[in-house]
């Protein structure tokens, strides 16, 4: 692993994943805390579920139902109803172990730590050994299918502290998040089923984070999305009719507009769509046809450490109140990148997307979004990057 | 038009069409008051747009943006940023004029009306006279497309009282609403350039509704959308298979196994979707092959006004607070009509959904949701249902 990251992979009690991203020597993990091991005596997480009458049942995880209208597998994570929503600073599962403590409620089994990333507790991704990935049907007709959900979910702490952020902690820990993002890619691409992996970030109250320890989470989807899935059918017919990669046309074309750049860098360029469909949108791409994140050289994941962060600034400098204090702006930050088989028609990028419209008003998916997924723009992209590039440098 | 509705069509100051449909006489449009024209002396909504130094530009009206990620057209109507949103009860646009006022500043001429439809002010949707619906392009390789967002946003307001909503104001006047969406969905399917007709309602503040008082929207799109492009799809690649009907074989299959049919009339049946991916989510179809609402015969119509009001309450009655009392739910409830063309392949039917998920969460789109079209249920089908069911008779 470049960058001087060591990473440590161990298990929690109840068998989940865990992993600790080291990046500075002495290493914070397991060198100067030595406790790498999860005291908790959290029971195992397959096991059967004993119903009121004392009846079991083998836990089969979640399932996923074929939405034959539309085409879409939605996931259906009943079991998530009760996740931790918005605990007091006193009970943030993610903060690092108390020293000294013998027993504590969190997810961290060290007391210290750079990054981790772990397999989530309440996944709606989940695969159950022994639980066969094959479809059945409700129904003798088998119109109406399903299928275990057998993904994986996984949470990434990008810090220690409760009241940091990717900006405060600076571009060394950024450095950090991506090597855990290209590790991470890398691992679940090559497990059984998974189709495509999307790393990201929500931020604020707003769009729902249930939990204010600066992190982000990390979805291995045994399907291709929604929104993966249209790309890809754009991107072969663009093929069929021009030969041409599609998103590296796009790139051009902006390059060659300008209107809609925000900023560029030696390796990446930060543009709005022409078609925006968010109060605020932002799309960051390499120069060059990269698939997915582990295959960005070094150079590019330093140089893509920088922008990241200048790219948030940008965006908490959006919205100016009218006391002149900014908006710290509620997004989600993902990284678009190929499923399994479309390395030469996808191309990685990040999509940045707010649903702040105002300092003080929201977007909302009503009708036309909600029922109808027709996105309705109250701005245009060049209004956008015009104010982006106002205030890019602070 | 059946069940003694009657429609007068007059013109708003600005030159925005505006109904009546009155549903008993004596009615009160126009008979009882007689004030149909609109006083106001707003401005041609077609002018020049003068810019700070004086300079004309002829109004375009909005344009909407072709997605070549996705293949969405995605309107862009930056001039709505600045409507009206959450007056006080003082300032309700949807009231009916003040009797003797001289001026008024809402957007009802008379002092009394049972339903109005009217175009909406802040449209995302317009259609300018002289302006061609043509598509142009950003850049020269012709990749970023755009073009005139040619279609028609209507409101209308189930009565005149801001206190009231659909199921206070009972089923007389749900028929009426019912006919006012048949003849809009007439006579907008007729006009140039409109591929598709959506009724909907966006209700509570949750969703975004921004006038509290009681009104639905009918957005007459440009174009198809992308849900009914999804759903195009599968009911083709359906046909194909089995040379049967999508729709009609969902329909079929639910009666058969019934676990999530919620209720049923002599003509519609309501029941949640086998892959419902909302907290709340039914589907309320009528039981033959229909494409639009103007297909429905009197009996069907008749019948589907009691149904939509037991729906609705039935949805106030899914939350319960600890003391006891219910949560008003947020909800969309929008018809399915098929575009042009697709008359034998979709099939007519409603879809309510509500984002929240427990008398004190809402469902946030996030992540998953806005970067990969990915929905994630916390629940499952069969749950709403019989929750629905339970809740039924109140």
């Amino acid at each position: 692993m470049a960058a001087k990251v060591r990473k440590t992979a161990t298990k929690l009690a109840d068998g989940r994943d865990f992993f600790y991203f080291d990046d500075s020597p002495e290493y914070v993990s397991g060198e100067k805390t030595r406790r790498l091991d999860d005291p908790r005596p959290l029971g195992d997480r397959f096991a059967p579920h004993v119903d009121e009458d004392g009846n079991e049942t083998a836990f089969t995880g979640p399932i996923m139902r074929y939405d034959v209208l539309t085409g879409d597998w939605i996931p259906m994570a009943a079991h998530r109803m009760n996740r931790t929503f918005l605990p007091p600073a006193d009970a943030n599962p993610f903060a690092p172990a108390r020293p000294g403590a013998a027993y504590q409620d969190g997810e961290i089994p060290d007391t210290d730590y750079d990054v981790v990333v772990f397999e989530n507790r309440f996944a709606s991704l989940m695969r159950v050994p022994g639980v066969p990935d094959v479809v059945s049907y409700l129904d003798e007709g088998e119109l109406l299918a399903e299928r275990p959900a057998a993904g994986r979910c996984e949470v990434i702490c990008f810090g220690p502290k409760l009241e940091e952020n990717l900006i405060s902690m600076g571009e060394k820990r950024m450095r950090t998040v991506i090597e855990a993002w290209v590790d991470r890619t890398e691992e679940l691409m090559a497990m059984d089923g998974i189709e495509q992996v999307y790393c990201f970030e929500n931020h604020g109250v707003a769009i729902g984070v249930s939990l204010h320890h600066p992190h982000g989470q990390i979805y291995a989807y045994p399907f291709v999305t929604p929104y993966t899935e249209k790309m890809l059918r754009q991107a072969r017919a663009h093929r069929e009719k021009t030969g041409r990669n599609l998103l590296a046309d796009v790139l051009e074309t902006e390059l060659k507009l300008g209107d809609r750049i925000v900023a560029q860098t030696e390796h990446w360029v930060l543009y709005v769509p022409a078609a925006a469909r968010w109060p605020v949108e932002m799309h960051l791409a390499p120069r060059r046809q990269v698939a997915r994140i582990p295959e960005l050289t070094d150079a590019e994941r330093e140089d893509l450490a920088g922008i990241y962060l200048k790219m948030l600034q940008a965006g908490n400098r959006f919205h100016q109140n009218p006391d002149g204090s900014y908006v710290d702006l509620p997004y989600v930050s993902g990284w678009h990148q190929a499923p399994k088989g479309a390395e030469d028609d996808l191309r990685l990028h990040l999509q940045l997307i707010s649903i702040q419209r105002s300092p003080d008003k929201l977007k909302y998916l009503a009708g036309s979004e909600s029922g109808m997924f027709a996105w309705i723009s109250d701005t245009t992209p060049e209004k956008i990057a015009a104010r982006l590039r106002e205030v890019w440098e602070g």
